[in-house]
């Protein structure tokens, strides 16, 4: 089963105790499809300027990713800067430049149209509403957004999550979102708003479900060293997608085993720069941390 | 089997976001006292000053807690008082009068000396330490501690963690005391000063044991709402030890077990203002929300 994934493309400077990279491949759409391409065939809708480099292309064209969706135009790609302090939890922003992610139209192709799994990654909620309109008959559409969207276009959000089947958030958009430092809380309230499932990433500590009645707690796959946690989210957003479109099944028991295969993938990632170690992941280096992850909740 | 518990009994004076007590009962040995009465038999070693109530006596000997090592002496019985603001995470402390805990020499009664489960709660290290030369055949012996030790005696206290079977420490101790953000280094740095295993307990995340080679993840208990977390980690101490001492066996498995006890003891005591919970819960309620934590837990 295919996944439409609709975010940004875009070249980030990190750096992090552990070293820095500059014009590095980032973005949500990047993050998230080749974390969902182990799993299935994604296709994106994202925007580049004319100074996105071919190599980053053949990329994902070499993870199986379609780019019908990936529109180039004149101007300078989408560039983000960051930098980690010693605790990794939060990138501080140093720059960010829209560039052409401002003519940015969320076009979804006609051939991507008829797609069930959708990952709606962060982005304005105005151009995710417009994405959800273009949808033919979408089966389970997965929304993340970001607290700039909460502050500044809460309406508009608030619209896009009573029309999705899962609303991503971590734990600090869901305390800000929901006005409550209390979690289940926050989860409930979402619940009311019209998705059917929550989930609230923790980080290191693992992530929530949520649905009603039902809770799920996956634990955090304890990394020696995190180098790079940029793009964590994305990657496990993709990964959850990705698992549930090859399994063509969203019933609860699927549901809990995304989650941890999303985990998974977010693990890989944050043990080096940019995608550098999702190129270099392979299958079985997943499904043995997915066997790790089940002993290490046992009891 | 028995259990030997050291550390404090007090008065407290807190105040959360759903109300407000004072001169409650308090202190470390009489939270996990409670907790460890629920599987197994409690000796308490404390001291209190005369104006200690006899109805708090009455409630010790109510849950089978021996109070033969409880000294009363003149002077007023240790106070604290402290506040936590809304995101109850931590309290901030208000007061602290030592009183007749200055006159606290721990010293063991003959007929606990034999006990082989012993709980070193919060107190000075040197104390802890002069509690471990009186034991004649100690099997398993978990300590805890505060940032404060960490702080002002350093060396005692890695003095004894290295004689302890458990170290015990929240994730902010933690990273103090290995001068790491990783918790997975923390506890790796741990367990080379002597434990056989440490515990690094995250409050709402859960738990996670380390011991050499393997890693458990225990799911915190969501709760909806939290009145008053005083006392919980002296309550997921008192049931974790008193678990394992009730089965008399310390493999990973039991450990495992002992520590969502211990998660579940701690989530009920969060549930109401000082030892109010903790007196009306039965051995009914704890398995059933020992089976809502493996629920939680499964994929």
């Amino acid at each position: 089963m295919d996944v439409l994934i609709i975010g940004t493309v875009g070249y980030d400077n990190v750096q992090t105790p552990f070293g820095k990279r500059e014009r590095a491949l980032g973005g949500s759409a990047s993050y998230a499809s080749v974390a969902a391409s182990f799993f299935a065939k994604p296709s994106m809708v994202a925007i580049v300027g004319e100074d996105f480099e071919e190599k980053h292309k053949q990329l994902f064209l070499s993870k199986q990713i379609s780019l019908h969706g990936l529109k180039q135009v004149p101007g300078k790609t989408f560039a983000w800067g960051g930098k980690y302090e010693f605790d990794m939890n939060e990138a501080k922003t140093e720059f960010t430049d829209l560039n052409t992610l401002l003519q940015f139209d969320a076009h979804v192709p006609e051939q991507y149209r008829n797609a069930k799994y959708v990952f709606l990654a962060n982005t304005d909620p105005v151009l995710q509403l417009k994405v959800i309109e273009q949808l033919k008959n979408p089966e389970f559409i997965v929304l993340d957004t970001m607290n700039f969207w909460i502050q500044t276009k809460k309406e508009d959000l608030l619209k896009v999550i009573s029309k999705v089947d899962v609303l991503l958030l971590n734990d600090g958009e869901a305390r800000m979102l929901f006005n409550t430092v209390n979690l289940l809380q926050a989860a409930q309230q979402a619940l009311k708003l019209g998705p059917k499932y929550v989930i609230i990433k923790k980080g290191e500590h693992g992530a929530l479900l949520f649905s009603d009645g039902k809770h799920f707690s996956a634990p955090g796959y304890p990394l020696e060293v995190i180098k790079d946690p940029t793009g964590c989210g994305d990657c496990f957003a993709g990964g959850f997608i990705g698992y549930l479109a090859k399994h063509n099944k969203v019933d609860e028991p699927s549901l809990r085993r995304a989650i941890v295969y999303g985990s998974v993938i977010a693990s890989f990632n944050a043990e080096d720069f940019s995608l550098d170690r999702m190129t270099r992941l392979d299958s079985s280096e997943i499904e043995k941390r997915f066997l790790e992850m089940k002993d290490i909740r046992e009891f």
